[in-house]
């Protein structure tokens, strides 16, 4: 499965390679490189060898900061002018918000009312102007849509988006740059604008790398879209993966119909049991996202569901997504 | 203030820059180099650039391995055979199990029945045979004499030897080599292996840096003790610092008396508020012991305390202890 050269190959989504190296340019200067570490503990319970591209350690604390550097500095001067508005549960909201502040303009940022509290304070950290909403898909695309009319901001969605589907491609890109013979690549999904950016990202690197993508059951929209061939919409979700809340897109779902080799579901229990792993073990905070994408090869059907069955200690890499999550002691 | 280049500079501490040097060289194979970190949110609070040597991330999840995997490795063939003997609150614990493990020896681990379960866990999981005595420095040391007297053992003590203390410098040693020019470095103090060590190791690479110690108001035995010139001891204490609750022994005493260039008290609400912002603003995960070396430059008199009021933005080493402790969601 190689990657589309041309903008032609993809329904609805012209993301050449090329977009993908202008994107890494653009928004190099201003994010961290992240580092890409390694646990011999973990590597044991996996029966792999794990390489965790570690953007819980991005500024704004996530992967978001790549797509909406991305998209926000490729604005036309008129439409910063007008700041930009975008929907997000949190960090796709703090990233917005950051990279705005990076170019000056006003952002105005919708959040369902259950985000975490950690999450609402980076965005106001950052200077974003923030408008609560019922947490459900319909209400934050209503409330955005109402915003942008009143004020004339341009959309920044968090992933119905070609330059941030753009800009997140970039963390796999680094990560295949680092541990170029990777055998498969997960990362979590919820609109698909990782998962999408990953699988192009990573076979753009390495074409017949496998990429799959992570949900948790209670939210599995991407994977019964996948299934049946069909969009399917997730309506709301009370998984504690705050991050994953949201539906495929159309653009999202055609690039992931023809590139992602699967999705992998995960239970509420082995989300909480992961994520405290890798606590305890590799003491780097990860939020509930992350642990979805490690969550599946820490059962013993793991390496099967991922093709690798017969792989003696496969090279796998695991994007965590991001760290912003609230900690007691 | 330079480092003493022969024995006969320290007062029962024999302990050359060659000593430091030789001690990198047996562990440097079986440990992490940990990486610095930097934060861009952290030096805007402090006003300061801070480097933190991240010993959380380290081996065994703390810096203990460095002086453990230096002591172990330093036993002759008929000393090794008749396996180790320590007492500590746990960090200390793991790792003489882990080295102890390394050299294929056995390890007798005494420990307060207060040690927190994830640091109990650990040892049980390195092979190490656990003995818990009363949270107090007599019990500690009494019930570790015991089982000395019963097997054998060699006594690996937490701090009170010069090969743990050469270890432990190690730690400082790699700060200063990556960040050469640091106005001062901050270390916690409890029995004062990792201070001793962090002073020779610091002042060894470049002799006129500042070395200062960070105490728990309610584990002030160091303070008390720098600062009556007399030693002091501590007989019990119930700091949330649960790796800070021993009391320095003569031999560090004479070493800090030398070097240290001051000790400062931080309240139990100031490492717990400072632990909370380090997990959420670094995404790393720092126990107590380790935010009461960040606490100090969080104040507004904390650049003056370490003679840094009149510089602007000055370099500031912080040794980031261990990351072993409980955490919820």
């Amino acid at each position: 499965m190689a990657l589309a050269e041309t903008a032609s190959d993809f329904n609805n989504s012209p993301i050449s390679w090329n977009t993908i190296v202008e994107a890494h340019q653009r928004v190099r200067p201003r994010i961290h490189r992240t580092p890409v570490l390694t646990s011999e503990s973990l590597n044991g319970l996996a029966g792999a060898l794990l390489f965790f591209k570690c953007e819980n350690l991005q500024k704004t604390g996530s992967f978001k900061i790549r797509g909406a550097t991305n998209a926000i500095l490729s604005l036309s001067e008129e439409e910063a002018r007008r700041g930009v508005v975008t929907h997000s549960s949190g960090n796709h909201a703090a990233a917005v918000a950051c990279a705005a502040r990076w170019r000056g303009i006003e952002a105005f940022i919708v959040m369902p009312k259950n985000a975490p509290a950690v999450k609402c304070r980076a965005v106001e950290h950052y200077g974003g102007k923030i408008t609560f909403c019922e947490p459900n898909v319909k209400a934050r695309a209503g409330t955005a849509a109402k915003i942008q009319a009143e004020t004339g901001a341009v959309m920044v969605h968090p992933y119905d988006d070609d330059r941030i589907i753009a800009g997140q491609a970039t963390a796999a890109k680094e990560l295949l740059e680092e541990v170029p013979d990777l055998h498969a690549v997960l990362a979590p999904v919820s609109g698909g604008g990782l998962l999408s950016g990953t699988c192009l990202g990573a076979k753009g690197t390495r074409g017949n790398v496998r990429v799959y993508g992570c949900e948790p059951e209670r939210a599995d929209d991407a994977y019964r879209s996948l299934t049946s061939g069909k969009l399917q919409a997730l309506e709301t979700s009370d998984t504690i993966a705050d991050g994953l809340r949201a539906s495929l897109a159309p653009r999202t779902f055609a690039i992931l119909k023809k590139h992602v080799d699967g999705i992998l579901l995960v239970s509420e229990e082995e989300i909480v049991a992961t994520m405290r792993l890798v606590w305890e073990r590799m003491k780097i905070v990860i939020e509930p996202s992350s642990a979805v994408a490690v969550a599946p090869l820490l059962r013993s059907s793991g390496r099967t569901e991922i093709g690798m069955g017969g792989v003696s200690q496969p090279k796998i890499g695991i994007i965590l997504s991001g760290g912003n999550v609230e900690l007691k002691v």
